[in-house]
């Protein structure tokens, strides 16, 4: 009889309950709610925050956990105890008036930020933003005692867990090495490439009308989910109802376009998440990383890829007519352009790694204590005109606080955008060695080896496996950024 | 020292902060959320209302209430605690089994509905509305033995309370007595005008944004709230960000405007009601009825009035364009034509009463046990021959099926809608006797002294006192009936 573990999944999927208001709410935030109903809002969250919080760290939850250990359990069940376990000794740490704060602080800092962005208003933001460093170096200190990692280590955990800042270390400094000459290869091949550009305006209709056409070609369930507008475009919501954000730009649709195909990666994740155990920990995504490789997977590697990009030209023309700028190689070469920017959203896939690391140096190095907020613009200029050559002073708005990310305290999240191109890359490889026919049949519009292999692979074991033996069984070999690689090269310089 | 009373402000505050957030969740199930959300979406509600319903009757707060009343309060304090104590008794008589198994039924049996409703699928719905019933017989008897109040008084407390239905007879009777010949007599008058009809489509775009410009000139505070679209218009949302919706119809513009002129008078109470005691009972809108007063007095009182209606043409105009039928006497004529029809949202103010007493009259016979769920197509066909003419035999959809209020068990609350209609009346008479120079000041689209008047007399005090203290306060007298009817009579016959 498996009486603990049955009034664990009971607590949990009251949990999953409050979580998924939580979803909604914070999706309405985003996406709907007027300025003046923040503070209301934000007491609200923070109220049901401290709740959940409360139930998942009751005294109670760890007798349970310990007494579940010693009951007969199949496989499944150990490995959602696992996760059971890990949730709580995540949230046990912390202590509740450092949960509120954060949660306090994080809504007021994120909120402030999108009138303070549009402002270019540094000095405003690093006010809220000290704040926010503070309680997260708070939480980090007795994370890092808790567990014996780090503490930028501890805080990484909480989105990539047994991802350590040694690991990323080696990676990063691989790419360090071998990422500026590609890129500067690839710039100097694409010099030579003249290049017809898109006719704007594309208006936000027809922008949406081919959003939803495409969201309906790569599966996306309307019956379960929604496209909507926000500052900065996420997926949210809960898995019987996603919610993916884009924005849109009258001159430029392909923003919008790779943008809503990027979140229809995460929102197939989480409408193929295994339902036989919906509500508990182990039916939710893997980890960060493995959820932004799915995002990664369909904006990067499908629909960049020559194959799929011809797929997409008989709907960019259905929707904006027929124009040079979608004919023949110029609509591949379009979306295949290298062009160092300032902004991490809109960076195509080579640079986008300079980025990520230009950022986890700064977090971590700010969570260590080695820097203060204030210090940020100062580095982030030098490290933006390092890897990427671009003089970025002065200009906050698209410089340091070009993210919502650091907002809200997410430290440890940044370099899961990375790893996910990395899995990307390496599941892409090996769906093609499974089905040496695949580019075939996406260039034809047949999609279906590709889900069918990402649900059997990925998407129905939720958290099951830990990440490492997930990408095993998927791939045979654990991260391989070799894939990764080889696949710019391939892409890029081939 | 009120210590006792402190600790209730505190509880009642975390109760409005989980409100909050099912306002808003229930917001989105009717404007947003796609129909395969609906299962899990009603798991969440249901366990955040046990949670509140919990928190709400724990013997705790019981204690607290009596302790409070032997510490020494302010006025405002003692009508805060009177309140508490009304929303706890309310709560605590109910079993959490019975709370649990109304949310579940009652959201179930409304999000079906939707379908249902398009199809004519009057035995689909009997199916799940027969359990709504079943629920709230038991609740209305529970109610009953608690009070001494018969078991559709016990109902009707929730929403209107001090109200009877031996008042509401006495009230109806009047109503019935005066109503056919009035209704006949304007009809009459009205055949003999011709009326030149507008000319449609008006795009739902256009709509949308004359709507917008009204809700400016009458007030509303778009950055505490916004308009959207649902299948059934309501109110929602919380004082901080209030949300209303309409539903357009591209032949018929008046029906989406006046819609909206009507949530907008239920937006401006609630964007109005008392900041100091935000969280408390006592900073909530009074009762349904008075409610629904504002948002007469703004359609029915305001809006349909002659002055008001030569201010809103230009804002007609300026949308669709110079129309004969927007012209002089004609526009007019438009706003005030009678002519009874199947659907009561859409019913003039003259036949409206009838759709109400209509459904008071069933619910209270459903309730009471005196006829059963499958009885009621064939008395609704009954009554609204007999009341307005009109035959409805196999038309549930715009029959017994075109409300959304019995789906979730709101028995008690239609006969609001011709309390509030009363009120409005009486109360509009009250500005004008304080105001001779009301009308003149609309006309030259002055509202100011109207808004005032009605921050003053109803919006700032909540629920400080009792609706006739209110009432009395605000206009000199209880609830009397002849206001309405002498409305009727000026507007339409004189």
């Amino acid at each position: 009889m498996s009486n603990a573990y049955q009034r664990l999944c009971e607590t949990f999927t009251r949990l999953a309950r409050f979580s998924h208001l939580d979803a909604i709410a914070g999706w309405d935030m985003q996406t709907c709610m007027p300025s003046g109903g923040s503070a209301a809002r934000t007491e609200a969250l923070t109220e049901l925050r401290i709740l959940s919080h409360q139930i998942l760290t009751d005294p109670h939850v760890g007798e349970l956990l310990q007494q579940a250990q010693q009951e007969p359990l199949s496989d499944e069940q150990h490995a959602s105890l696992r996760e059971m376990a890990r949730r709580y000794g995540h949230a046990v740490v912390l202590p509740e008036s450092l949960v509120s704060a954060q949660a306090l602080a994080g809504m007021h800092c994120e909120h402030a930020w999108r009138e303070q962005r549009r402002n270019n208003d540094w000095q405003g933001f690093l006010k809220n933003f000290t704040e926010v460093v503070r309680l997260s170096r708070e939480e980090a200190q007795i994370r890092a005692q808790a567990s014996g990692l780090s503490r930028y280590d501890a805080l990484l955990d909480r989105y990539e867990p047994g991802m350590t800042a040694a690991r990323l270390d080696a990676i990063f400094a691989q790419v360090k090495q071998w990422l500026p000459s590609l890129l500067q290869q690839i710039i100097e091949k694409q010099r030579s490439q003249t290049l017809t550009e898109s006719q704007g305006p594309f208006s936000v209709e027809q922008q949406r009308a081919l959003g939803v056409d495409v969201m309906g070609l790569l599966g996306f369930d309307f019956n379960h989910g929604r496209l909507d507008v926000s500052a900065h475009p996420f997926c949210g919501g809960v898995p019987d109802d996603v919610r993916i954000t884009t924005r849109y730009n009258e001159q430029d649709f392909l923003g919008a376009l790779l943008g809503i195909i990027h979140e229809t990666g995460h929102a197939r994740y989480e409408q193929n998440l295994p339902r036989q155990w919906a509500g508990l920990p182990i039916a939710e995504a893997r980890s960060t990383a493995i959820h932004e490789s799915q995002s990664l997977l369909f904006e990067m590697q499908l629909a960049r890829g020559t194959p799929f990009l011809n797929v997409l030209r008989p709907y960019v023309q259905k929707h904006f007519g027929d124009q040079n700028a979608f004919h023949g190689e110029n609509f591949i070469r379009i979306n295949h352009r290298v062009q160092p920017g300032f902004i991490r959203i809109d960076a195509d896939e080579v640079s986008y790694p300079a980025h990520v690391i230009l950022r986890y140096e700064i977090e971590r190095a700010l969570i260590e204590g080695e820097i203060e907020a204030g210090d940020i613009p100062e580095i982030w200029n030098k490290k933006m005109m390092d890897y990427l050559g671009l003089d970025t002073r002065g200009n906050y708005r698209d410089g340091c606080m070009q993210d919502i990310h650091w907002t809200d305290g997410a430290f440890g999240y940044f370099p899961t955008y990375t790893l996910g191109a990395m899995y990307a890359a390496q599941l892409f490889a090996a769906v093609r060695r499974c089905h040496p026919s695949l580019d075939e049949n996406i260039a034809h519009g047949d999609l279906s080896l590709l889900f069918t292999w990402l649900r059997e692979n990925i998407w129905q074991h939720g958290s099951r496996f830990d990440t490492d033996t997930l990408i095993r069984n998927a791939t045979g070999e654990t991260l391989n950024p070799e894939w990764f690689r080889r696949h710019i090269e391939q892409r890029y310089l081939s």
